[in-house]
């Protein structure tokens, strides 16, 4: 951020009639340029995925290293320029895992690869064993009468599809999230499914459930892809399938942080941009693409920026230190309601490293002159408008009245990796990483330095 | 294997003069048929696969697991149409896996995905706790000066290279082989080596490795891939890594069992063509690659050379009993060297489930009408003659004067599989398995019908 103006020139500057904004073509022009630095910049997100990868690794919201990973936080702000650096805590019920374990007992013993989903409670200290039924869907599931599962393990193994968009996320989130409740009120004493996962490596995909409050607490863990169609194939052999699930973990009331940082405005330094990515990560991987990513992503358009010269509108950055168990959205809602007449606009990085395909911006903004000027900045990076923006990202999900955009990245390769232990550095594409951050800093730039107000264009 | 002549046709016709091989033109067109068959056949080899890592999955030599294989392997000849079916017991040490872990305590704590290597001894019970030593590659470590590395945990992170004949597992095997003595000569505590693994998952790879007699015994561990960037990626820091190992292995004596099975030859039935792969598999997948689909593409091949009617000469299928500690292989030379002279000739199906693409034959065979008739019936389906076949896998390498042949198959995958839990029956393309059976049915058909003598083309 070597282009900032002295603090001095602030003051002198900031008592006067703010500056008009510049011209759409001079506006297109400086955001063409920041478009173009970003591909073929430094690899600053490429360097802070690495660094955060590398010194802190999993950080798990409530553990230790999620505190590290908060003061790593701060310092890379920081290191980066950003003003107004700071961690804001909030309290969570932390999860923890321990050990783990699952096998066919009979017909054909055989060790299952499994890990416990998020928010899980522990079986008995010996493990729970019973026969196993088996749905090939969820809605099978669903339609098993009350009673039926009895004393059973509940097994679902739906596959995932692969859709560009990681459409099936949102079609089968249900299997975990609500999966293990549904299971117990028919009965059963265990719940495992076939991970959310597009890959076929014998790795787990974790992810957070909910208990609803009117059934039994089950244990719930995910399968990986191949211990799934593996089931499958047993099944199929009509024998009885018993199985042993064995999973230690606990939960535990914690703190959450929040790390916040800003490119203050020069000329509306009222007016705010919102976004960020978030710190924390499932405790497999080392949360490369989920979400050092978008951490990096914001955190480089931002800088990049920036470094043109501070823009006429704030840009705020957070670091959310709770998305996976959904615990910093509350968390935010709660501290910055206050402020969202403030908020020009939000949007969240959390899909990964990968390059973008769309951009979504306010519902009728596409439309208008801005929208139009924004998509010929971003189309020579074959990005395209994609659909209204109708939320921004997990945590910004229990905000209201702000207006949200999205940058959509390719999400083919997303639900390989998401959730599991492979979520790591060297599945990250550096050129692709870089072309995410030219499409955010030329939308941010070119937000931050107009007068664009998407609630006036919103249909009411 | 229908079309086997009756047992009281054979009689009449065993003691009659040995009829003569049938033409080049007629054996070339029967070979092709079945090559055809093969290709459009019912999947026999990938229903061995499919039953074997289903009912049985891992079946480490000397486990409970092993025997219910070998148990299968009986049941599954027998039901191929296979003769003279038995098991073949013999002594080994075997290994087996207990807890293990390895994490950084500083300076950047984290957990490591690592496995134990076969053979290796445990750890003390509380794990062995040291400072790191990173090596780029193996040489650097067989550099490093005696002593150098005394009370230190010695890492080789070298990559392994992607080759379509997995040409690299045999230049960098001695890292894993050897690496652990060579790390203890050097004062060594604790050996770590990244994967010979082509894949960028999480996953560690195994295999076996062996202590040198002049060397102190130290445990041996392999890392995944990403974690031997991570390591490297740390060293770049410049300060001392510790790692903590923990490895509760043990060695204990066991029994291999190594299954056999014959089509017994109509006309000269001293005269065998020993094949076969192996049964026994490392722990951590279900052995699919390796080897069911050297087992299920040998016996698929036989069967489908007796369906179409007797061969004159025996094909005899084994099942090898204990590839991956290397103790098969000195069982089966011990036991059957002294028969060496009937085999005409030798070959192991052990490089996975894909595509054939090479014909080796014995040396000067390729240059013979005969060789050169083979290398027209497999040309269609994209196979080509390579160099000749000085091996013929390693359950035969202590057999001696036994022509050999190989069918080389597509290692691009391999190395991506081989030895780690992503071993499993979903990396098995039925189609190019069927190519693969197409490959051996024929070779196995042109041989055992013809009098072709490998011995007598081969360079004195």
């Amino acid at each position: 951020m070597k282009a900032l103006l002295p603090a001095l020139a602030l003051i002198l500057l900031a008592p006067t009639v703010s500056a008009a904004p510049p011209s759409p073509q001079a506006l297109m022009a400086t955001a063409a340029k920041l478009r173009d630095q970003a591909l073929t910049g430094d690899n600053t997100a490429y360097a802070t995925v690495e660094s955060l990868t590398t010194e802190v690794g999993q950080r798990i919201a409530g553990s230790p290293a999620a505190k590290r990973a908060a003061d790593w936080g701060v310092a890379r702000m920081k290191a980066l320029g950003f003003e107004n650096v700071h961690i804001e805590p909030f309290p969570i019920t932390a999860w923890s895992r321990g050990a783990e374990s699952a096998e066919v007992v009979a017909p054909f013993p055989q060790k299952l690869s499994i890990t416990g989903l998020g928010g899980s409670v522990p079986t008995p200290a010996g493990g729970v064993e019973a026969e196993a039924v088996i749905f090939p869907t969820y809605r099978a599931l669903l339609d098993a009468p009350m009673g039926s599962l009895t004393g059973k393990i509940a097994v679902v193994t739906q596959a995932m599809i692969k859709f560009q968009g990681g459409d099936d996320y949102g079609t089968l989130n249900a299997n975990r999230r609500a999966g293990p409740s549904e299971a117990a009120k028919r009965g059963a004493v265990a719940y495992l499914l076939r991970s959310l996962s597009t890959d076929d490596t014998r790795l787990p995909h974790t992810g957070f459930m909910n208990y609803a409050p009117d059934a039994p607490k089950i244990p719930a863990a995910a399968l990986s892809t191949p211990d799934g169609a593996l089931l499958d194939n047993m099944a199929k052999r009509g024998k009885p399938i018993r199985i042993r699930l064995l999973l230690y973990s606990s939960s535990f009331p914690a703190e959450g942080f929040t790390v916040s940082g800003e490119i203050k405005g020069r000329e509306k330094p009222d007016e705010m941009l919102v976004i960020g990515g978030h710190l924390d990560s499932w405790d497999l991987g080392t949360g490369a693409i989920d979400d050092a990513a978008g951490i990096a992503i914001t955190t480089a358009a931002a800088k990049l920026v920036a470094d043109n010269g501070r823009p006429r509108r704030t840009i705020r950055v957070y670091m959310f230190g709770a998305e996976e168990i959904a615990a910093s959205n509350i968390a935010f809602a709660a501290m910055h309601q206050a402020e969202s007449a403030k908020m020009v606009v939000g949007a969240e990085a959390d899909f990964g490293g990968d390059k973008v395909l769309r951009v979504n911006l306010p519902p009728g903004a596409a439309e208008t002159t801005f929208g139009k000027d924004l998509a010929d900045v971003l189309s020579p990076i074959l990005i395209r408008p994609g659909p209204p923006a109708l939320n921004a990202g997990d945590d910004f999900n229990n905000l209201k009245g702000v207006p949200f955009f999205g940058l959509r990245q390719d999400g083919n390769r997303y639900f390989d990796l998401h959730h599991s232990a492979d979520d790591t550095l060297d599945k990250i594409d550096p050129a692709q990483l870089n072309h995410a951050v030219a499409a955010w800093a030329a939308t941010l730039y070119m937000i931050a330095e107009s007068d664009v107000d998407f609630r006036a264009t919103m249909p009411k």
